[in-house]
């Protein structure tokens, strides 16, 4: 287990059981930096976006968040104006504990949608976590985030004299009920506010964006990025040495938590990498990347190891590009399956390219490469099979 | 068994097996209607459409087709040029048989995509396929179309003194491996072309599309209306007094067809109507309806017969269409689950309107009622639970 959001110096953080969750396991988390801590953030685009989400959302845009008060068990979403104050009083109580201003504490939930927090037993937890808080609490913080994820998801990085770190949550864009992706990254870089937006923008958004499990865009997705200068008062800006390794650093962080988080995906055997190039633009490339990723036939097929080229040219075909047949070329891992559009007749044929092709697509991770001509766009996004076990997850749990 | 495609005068249909598919069943059909026959079409918009696709839209443009050539086993796409000569090779050889021009033999294929027709098989059984047509062939024209179908698929409907008829395939939008939805609905009015195409974009295009099994367009998906005019020669014309009956026994007959087809999707327990109003128009209506429809996670809830409104209203935000989340009403059956964008407090509560809404998704149909404002904007789309058996269907079953 890494240290994770407290790998960097200038924050501390803890986890604790507040009784949020019917599993009893820790349930509420806070991060909190040093005075003078920078913050960024990315938000999930769902119109239906919980309460925490419109208030970080505010107070970020307003210049502030120093520390996260991060709960699991209750999403808050879908609970109207109840929502909204239970999103207020929260993070006012932790602000009073911890001597900040209210609109330093930036509130994430995470678990079922519509049903209220469980203020009274969140309250009565505050006391004891904003002592517990300490540089040694990153593990405990990743763990009280969780939800439906089978493991903690965390990671590091040095860029430089500079520390990143960085925790996960969510089984996938979405876990089902527990309607969340969370991800918290800190630096103890000091970077201006409007420069670590930047960074967030540049080094996390494609990254998370590149994520598919199910298609379900949530309603809490929440990504912070977070700055505490701990390591030096010298600014980190673009044009400085310093600006690169870092930003190094951050993707390298956001690739081992979304590599974590994809591999601990809803019932995934498995992990699907999609890679299209040729395209007309890299949004054209990302659309029919996530046809292919989020197709269910696409995906059924990896799980029952059955390549299936047909399955991916009616994916590309019908994703809403303009593509032209004839210019396709797929490969699922180094095996031509498909040229000019056509698979080949020798496909068909016993002992031949398929059973390539199935080798190539047995294993705990596949790539399917996918040419559509002669553009500069590409696009790399990240899937999984569905499984038995998806459905039993999201069929069989009931909130 | 209903006569289907041959309950309307001036149609012989058969049916025989040419061995095209290992199963050894029926899987080469032909319609042929009498001189005269007007037709019109529907074809998938997936730009990678198989080959007899191009060829009908084709000679459908041209004014021709009055004969259908049906083969299951081979979906004649992403096979290239070959592809294009083999759909012309066995429509010229149709049309030699049967005294017509190559032109009006109007070819269908469906089943796997990308392996050639197995040709020498078909060509040997179309003599003794043109033979056997017949005015009772209606019933081995609906099974030998049938791929993964579990039952055939025929229709008919009586409009004052005319008869319209049809049959359908596809186990949903699409059926996987064998990828393809077709249908075909006849008449014996006496119809103008361009009056039999206003009749299918009118009566039969916003049904089929209102069908999704699992949000995958097919790359061979065919909707075929053909009018033999056998019962008289009297023109049915828009304006004349004949065409209101007419259009709505054509659309009586779609109705049957798609229900038939939903209520035979792969893997289905629960087929789901999802009927979204006040929408800004009736595209936004079919946009959140198919979001809705369509959601790996409320597709698990259904099957899991949990009623869980978080994921409808989490849908219906990430669907891309404008919505505010506080003019939203959603109810599962009569009950309401979420009101203005909230879902009761009381859902949560042991006894209470969950259970009603347990009671309410349980069941072999289950409808999901969702208002989004005050516009005129309404759409129903007819979707299915996601189950343990789609998985099977198409994650075991290999090509």
């Amino acid at each position: 287990m890494r240290a994770g959001v407290t790998y960097a110096a200038g924050f501390r953080a803890a986890g604790v059981v507040a009784g949020l969750k019917p599993s009893g396991r820790p349930d509420l988390a806070l991060l909190v930096g040093d005075a003078g801590t920078t913050a960024a953030g990315l938000f999930t685009t769902n119109r239906v976006a919980a309460a925490p989400v419109h208030l970080a959302r505010s107070r970020l845009v307003a210049g502030c968040g120093t520390a996260v008060l991060v709960n699991s068990g209750q999403a808050n979403a879908a609970t109207g104006s109840r929502g909204d104050e239970d999103a207020l009083t929260c993070t006012a109580e932790v602000a009073s504990l911890l001597a900040l201003a209210p609109e330093d504490v930036l509130p994430c939930s995470t678990g079922v949608i519509g049903e209220p927090v469980h203020m009274p037993e969140l309250l009565a937890a505050l006391p004891g976590l904003t002592e517990a808080v300490s540089p040694e609490g990153g593990e405990s913080f990743a763990e009280a985030i969780m939800t439906t994820d089978t493991v903690a998801k965390s990671a590091d990085a040095d860029a430089g004299g500079y520390r990143v770190g960085g925790a996960a949550k969510g089984v996938g864009m979405i876990s089902p009920n527990l309607a969340t992706m969370l991800a918290f990254v800190t630096t103890d870089a000091a970077v201006a506010r409007g420069d670590l937006a930047t960074l967030a923008h540049a080094e996390l958004r494609p990254r998370f964006n590149a994520l598919t499990v199910d298609a379900c865009m949530s309603t809490n997705d929440t990504v912070l990025l977070l700055a505490s200068g701990a390591a030096g008062d010298d600014r980190v800006a673009p044009g400085e040495s310093t600006w690169g390794a870092l930003s190094e650093a951050i993707g390298a962080v956001a690739d081992s938590l979304v590599s974590q988080l994809i591999h601990d995906a809803e019932g995934v055997t498995t992990v699907t990498l999609v890679r299209v190039e040729g395209a007309a633009s890299d949004q054209d490339a990302r659309t029919i990347a996530k046809a292919v990723a989020d197709s269910p036939l696409v995906k059924t097929a990896v799980f029952g190891s059955d390549p299936n080229p047909g399955r991916i040219l009616q994916a590309v075909g019908s994703s809403g590009v303009e593509v032209s047949p004839s210019l396709i070329d797929v490969w699922i891992g180094d095996v031509p399956v498909a040229t000019g559009g056509v698979i080949p007749p020798a496909y068909f044929v016993a002992g031949g390219l398929r059973g390539s092709a199935e080798t190539a697509i047995a294993g705990p991770e596949v790539t399917m490469r996918i040419r559509v001509g002669e553009g500069s766009g590409r696009s790399l996004v990240l899937g999984c099979d569905l499984s038995y076990d998806y459905v039993k997850i999201n069929g069989e749990y009931t909130t």
